[in-house]
């Protein structure tokens, strides 16, 4: 059961949303410019990111929403997104792939974690400076969604189809659909 | 110097916002929302608990910022941010407002560190549903302003003075000010 009254049965950050439009809006904006807007990076990249975030804060409604996110966008699929979220180092991934995560499990202890050398690692395998900057910024957004969806304990379903649901309606039409 | 190649000499979260103004707009337009709009919280309250959870993160330029936008809107000024800073039990506020920072200092570990009684005691001293809820995602959102200004080693500007001059544009103009 949530800490408050949201008003309404819906799962994790959507009931959130609903409860609080106001800053629903620029949460769901800024999840459609990270996750979906054009990119270098695929959708389905940029949420293994946010899947592997997730589960380090071992926020389970981010981590099954955004794994769902990602499994739907990458060809391939669930296999994939476990192997990553087991351990980046030893998964089927690029070198730039890899150096990009190694980046946001840094982000994911503290901003000031990332060395000079692991942004240099990432340049070397090919990453751009857009690229770089959105691996970081989609790392501290998740630690952001993850503490707010557990910091008022959203309910978090536990069947799996519910959130591949929703994955084709994120994929279909995009987080700006949540908001009401 | 920045990680990245920002091509602005602008401090902190400003140089971010311009180098990406795509992702500059929902973050500004989450402050203006989190921090400025209407609230049963004043934006001088709201600006102590970004300042508390920006020293605990220590993200010395979002630390020195908020806390000099706090500063600048309570009557009490800087010595109230310094004394919740050192310790907000210790400050002189009232209980709904200890209760909404020891929320969110918990937040600022984890979510999951949120527990059924911190959101009693708040409610006991009076904090609403919303007002809970706002303590929690403004504390959460600092985790991600906090990640994403070190995490690209933003420029952070030594002299006080500096901040004291933007608290005067935020003050006025609010946070929407600094999107290109």
């Amino acid at each position: 059961m949530p800490h408050i009254s949201v008003g309404n049965d819906m799962p994790g950050i959507v009931s959130l949303i609903h409860f609080r439009p106001e800053t629903g809006r620029p949460l769901s904006a800024l999840a459609e410019t990270l996750l979906r807007d054009p990119n270098t990076l695929s959708p389905g990249e940029r949420e293994l990111i946010a899947a592997y975030v997730s589960g380090l804060n071992e926020c389970g409604f981010c981590a099954s929403s955004h794994s769902a996110f990602a499994a739907a966008q990458l060809p391939e699929g669930m296999d994939l997104v476990d192997s990553v979220r087991a351990d980046p180092e030893q998964a089927p991934l690029s070198a730039k792939m890899k150096a990009l995560l190694r980046i946001a499990g840094k982000v994911q202890q503290s901003g000031r974690a990332v060395t000079s050398a692991d942004v240099e690692a990432a340049r070397a395998a090919g990453a751009s400076d857009v690229e770089i900057h959105d691996a970081v910024l989609i790392a501290a957004a998740f630690c952001m969604y993850n503490r707010y969806v557990d910091g008022l304990a959203a309910v978090t379903p536990t069947d799996p189809e519910g959130y591949a649901q929703t994955a084709e309606i994120i994929v279909t039409h995009g987080y700006l659909a949540t908001v009401p």
